[in-house]
């Protein structure tokens, strides 16, 4: 890498904090809404939802060029989606050690190499939640994979990944991290960023 | 586009919705609490953040390969965040008018060119939040641009197209929409998918 673009520097002043008020709290999220100074100055109010996990995503690379997608129902929109395994890890602890877990509980999967890609701001003007993003290469079968909680019903297939791929370009995946990871995956293939056989067996 | 693969199909039950109360409402999201029956067929309460607009993201590009990110100050997470135009527009009205807004907002420009390129959900366990994501080419000056409102101090950058790429590769833009966006277009150009004349611009 060489030096970053001078224009992407910050400008200006910072959002300031006033009083705020506990609106709700789950396990998952909390609700906050907090007077608020504006850059521009001017007084407001801030209703912020607040995540009590990171996201954590993982696009596992098969060396045959398989992915591994999860089927499962949506509760908020009320849709089936198709994802690569993602799940939320505690955020004092490290992402990685989540979505190793994650992979193992979703797939029964382990990975030898696991590569961070993806660090993502999911809706960052109404929640402060993060997202990190990993390849998981050298895959094998977890020793002692742990299993779903109780209200999970996930179905798990073995695609090709440019069959993945296809299904996000042409809107069937719609979760915005499966999309993202799908594409920079592609990318990192044809930029020579990843095993060469693994990538020619990726892009068919 | 040949036939869908098989594994896209919908698996097992929905999730059922029961009783609700209305947690917190303001003029962006909701949050509502859910008794619900899971598709294990498990009961669980499930809060749920409803969204009041859906997410409009809007790639920009020039004819000389350049595009146009939006810097500012976020307050969920406060941090300074380099994205496409992007905002939020109503859940009746076509996400396309509310882009061509965002665009001249935020830019002072109009796009002779639209073309929707993602639908995507972006945090599909607790929220029902939307986004739409469009190519804006055929750029110029908007007739009449409108102004921001009175909490935004936004900085506005034209940039070559591989420079903003490069910055969402290396990790100095967080925004999932942008970084997905980004990540589109540049597989798009390479595809064929794009006009060869712009695409050639935008590779660099």
């Amino acid at each position: 890498m060489g030096e970053k673009p001078r224009w992407l520097r910050p400008h200006g002043s910072p959002w300031r904090r006033g009083a705020s008020r506990t609106i709700y709290e789950n396990p998952w999220i909390g609700v906050t809404e907090y007077a608020v100074t504006a850059p521009t100055g001017a007084p407001a109010t801030y209703g912020l939802v607040r995540f009590k996990n990171f996201a954590v995503a993982v696009l596992p690379l098969h060396d045959n060029g398989d992915t591994v997608l999860v089927g499962q129902h949506r509760f908020p929109l009320a849709e089936y989606s198709w994802e690569i395994p993602e799940g939320g890890g505690p955020l004092d602890a490290d992402p990685l050690e989540s979505a190793r877990r994650e992979l193992a509980e979703e797939t029964g999967l382990q990975a030898a190499d696991w590569r961070e890609v993806l660090r993502a701001q999911l809706s960052n003007s109404v929640s402060d939640e993060r997202a990190f993003g990993y390849l998981a290469l050298g895959l094998s079968e977890a020793a002692n994979p742990a299993g779903h909680d109780d209200t999970e019903d996930i179905r798990v297939e073995r695609v090709p990944f440019r069959e993945a791929l296809a299904a996000a370009l042409a809107g069937d995946i719609e979760d915005i991290l499966t999309v993202a990871m799908l594409l920079k995956a592609s990318h990192m293939a044809r930029e020579g960023l990843l095993p060469p056989d693994l990538a020619k067996a990726m892009m068919g």
